[in-house]
């Protein structure tokens, strides 16, 4: 028999002493265990975690940013270097493409996205350090002050990663102190991601608290370890029953917590467009729908179209480029359940099935490629329950009658992650109206193109109106901003230069760092 | 009898409809009724008026920021034009002192809060402008697209006030209409300032849902309000019941809070400081106690000391003070009893009273100056029931035998607005070693002065960790920062410049407004 996996606390990877009991994942590819053993942790051992990571915060608090960046570099470059196993070992757990899925496009991304938040740790400017000269005020973005929990998702096994994600980097960025939860679809690649993190952590001399890392607990001992005193802030990504049993959890303590949940990403087909370019639509369309099996959380899952031939043959394109494809593994037989009793739920709120619908006969998790339609009339009396996710290669077609009801649709909306346009000149109008309303409703408002592929940059937002996320102010991606979310500002009235932060001090610490002083940004020092 | 007073709702001034009763304001200097008479509204009203506010986001939604800054400068113009009216009607309301505390310190306070948010709104720098051009990405912050529900204090009743304040303020630069109730214990000073608010309204053009004002409801109405899907956020300052009561509704439907509760604000007086200067830092202190009759929110109520001589004449020298000063009107007879009760529970919690204790036998609300004792070890071993708020001038005075017990006290308490500490040279070492704990436990952290006395700055933080307020990354004083607390991100993903606010179109709308492109901060525009 396997040995059990050992968890990462304060600096060892222990073999858990009183863990409660064990499990194993299996490729869904093919239904069969992989083999290895892992803990499911009791509350005791997390709440010594998450001791052990308020103690590090203390000595993080104030560490030289060099040092964040370094590590954040490090992990960076060893995760490059182990690039092929860890691909390996994503691949057997969750079934997506090793190849370019895996050990390129994903692989690339989460290498890129540590670096990125490297160079902005390096810079400094995401303290949003300012300095008032007439009052002896000054103030910046600081860190919480105890462990921040970061939960990654199923569906990107790599990018959102408790110990490689995004999450995972801007919480450290900001110099707290991290406990990442592997998901338990994939505690394989979770250890080995955790592993390059351990490693670059003792190179860069972090302390032995700054990142710890354990496999699984019950859902009870979570939310508990999330009220923990010593837990400062949650980022989870995942579903929406899930986050919002978290969120509730974590408003009890008052502390802060950044969500990803569920969208179906809705993408408005205007006449104009469909008229002009309706084949090319329906391709695109099912080409993000195809991407990661439909497990993305940007995946378009709403499809809206004006009644009338030109709509008719782009649902016929659609299910054609659809139907053209076979059905991908997915994450996990349970995720293929799941995605059954949504679509289920959806025909039986009064949507058609009009391609797909069915489990694939084959040992590993598969699903027919599905589209459902229904008439806007019915969607908008049963707005709540028709906007049910179905997490995979799946969506619903709502057919208009008339351009009011487009902007009925979007005003019944729940918060998004995206939503998508495509429109002509011919549109201009019906284009100017719709996304009065629907720019509320979403984070990311994309004309003309595919809502999946998120791109690592400053200027991305992937975030949203609640129930999307947890707060609309934030976003998940891109550096310096996605930091904001696991710091403080705090501030120092009329402090010594000797007992402020070095990025504080009249003197610029680095002679580059942007701060605003006295309501003016500069890299000078204070007098200069 | 007197008329009732009118409610603003969607632009006019209406008798409301169905009030469920009416109340009259006392003055708090004599017990009499000052014999205006105000309605509390109905859950059907406050609806209608959340209606009309989610009607005007739409149109404010794309509102030029320069109408914006006009209104909030016009705002200030009214107000300052009516200081003395508004003065009489806040002395009469709350027994504050007419001058200088009203008609110049909180009134100027106000109109340069207004003055500073119009000069920033005008630069439109706070909106955080990114522009990737690689990907064809740019993101901004952007209002929320729904009412946002102002709460002012009992204590400020015109620099926090919810038709004139700092949250009002924020909440309306970002283009968010604004919904705001009247404090019960001044509604005619709330009155007079939403009439300001109102003209300016009106003479600057703003939508007639921008600004809409209502005294009073029940507290299970208010509730529902804060839950009412056309409700997008709140911003409430004032007790800690009733913020933690909306902060649950808030949470339930994933509405932001912005929450500045109750703080005991701790002075720790380091033995160095003591021994050089204790007399001078009571006096300090006891003139900080007594601002505002000890009503403010950063009002020192926990001073710790070392056991000693030095500490014993420090002790009767803060006793001395504040008996040589006659007790003031307090804000209201509640209020009076409620700091007797605060008193009271801490007592029976084993604090010793020294000085005061007692109701002082008037017609208007006085309470007797009051300090409290209690060694480092009872108060350690009841930390929880000994940090209870008494919000008036009455402080808490803990004895510690040693330096660790210091640390002690600053690890076991609440989150607070501001901690101060006094310290010399002698104190250096035991300095940095509090302050590794307190830091995090606090918003601003004070050195050789008094936590009363907020600067409107975009330096400072009024601020803190739970439950001081419901978030640690925000302010809710100083431009641009406490502005973000009512924004959403938002980000357009190859949107055609037409479609673009003009704030991401490729040319810089102002010439001067500071946008990222491609990582570099400029006022030129994209490709220059």
């Amino acid at each position: 028999m396997n040995t059990t996996q050992h968890i990462l606390v304060n600096g060892s990877w222990i073999d858990d002493p009183d863990h409660e009991s064990t499990f194993s994942p299996k490729n869904p590819a093919t239904g069969d265990a992989i083999g290895d053993v892992y803990p499911v942790s009791r509350l005791r051992t997390l709440k010594h975690i998450a001791e052990h990571a308020a103690e590090a915060a203390a000595m993080l608090n104030r560490i030289d940013p060099e040092t964040i960046a370094l590590f954040l570099e490090k992990h960076a470059d060893l995760i490059d270097a182990r690039r092929d196993v860890i691909a390996d070992m994503a691949h057997a757990e969750t079934g997506l493409a090793r190849s370019p899925r895996l050990v390129e496009t994903e692989m690339d991304r989460t290498i890129d996205q540590l670096r990125q938040a490297g160079a902005c740790v390096r810079s400094r400017d995401w303290m949003s350090a300012r300095i008032d000269t007439q009052h002896n005020l000054r103030s910046m973005y600081e860190p919480l002050g105890g462990g921040v929990l970061i939960i990654g998702p199923n569906n990107f096994p790599l990018a959102y990663n408790g110990a490689a994600g995004g999450d995972f980097a801007a919480a450290i960025a900001s110099r707290n102190p991290v406990i990442a939860k592997a998901h338990p679809l994939h505690p394989g690649t979770s250890r080995l991601l955790a592993q390059c993190a351990h490693d670059a952590a003792v190179e860069t001399g972090l302390p032995s608290g700054a990142f710890q890392f354990f496999y699984h607990c019950s859902n009870e001992d979570g939310l508990d370890l999330i009220r923990d005193v010593n837990v400062n802030a949650l980022g989870f990504t995942g579903s929406q029953g899930a986050g919002l049993a978290m969120k509730q959890a974590a408003d009890e303590t008052g502390t802060p917590v950044y969500l990803e949940l569920s969208s179906i990403n809705p993408v408005f087909v205007l006449p104009g467009a469909m008229q002009t370019r309706g084949d090319a639509i329906a391709e695109q369309i099912a080409e993000s729908m195809l991407a990661g099996s439909g497990q993305q959380c940007t995946c378009p899952g709403l499809i809206v179209v004006r009644s009338g031939d030109d709509a008719e043959r782009f649902i016929d394109s659609v299910c054609a480029y659809l139907t053209s494809a076979a059905p991908q593994t997915m994450l996990s037989h349970d995720g293929r359940d799941g995605l059954q009793d949504a679509i289920a739920h959806n025909i039986e709120h009064g949507a058609r099935c009009i391609i797909g619908g069915n489990i694939v006969d084959d040992p590993g998790a598969k699903y027919e490629h599905t589209i459902l339609r229904v008439d806007a009339k019915r969607f908008l009396s049963d707005t709540d329950e028709l906007q049910t996710e179905m997490f995979g290669v799946a969506a619903m077609v709502v057919v208009c009658d008339d351009a009011e009801q487009f902007e009925r649709i979007a005003q019944t909306l729940d918060g998004q992650l995206t939503g998508t346009v495509h429109h002509e000149d011919a549109d201009a109008g019906s284009l100017g109206r719709l996304e009065r309303v629907l720019r509320t409703r979403v984070g990311r408002l994309i004309h003309n193109a595919v809502p999946t592929g998120v791109h690592v940059s400053p200027a991305t937002v992937h975030g949203g109106p609640f129930p999307a996320t947890g707060h609309p102010g934030f976003t998940a991606v891109g550096v310096p901003t996605s930091i904001h979310r696991f710091c403080a500002l705090r501030c120092y009235d009329r402090v010594e230069q000797g007992s402020l932060p070095v990025e504080l001090r009249d003197a610029n610490p680095t002679g580059s760092m942007h701060r605003c002083i006295d309501g003016v940004w500069t890299t000078g020092d204070v007098g200069a």
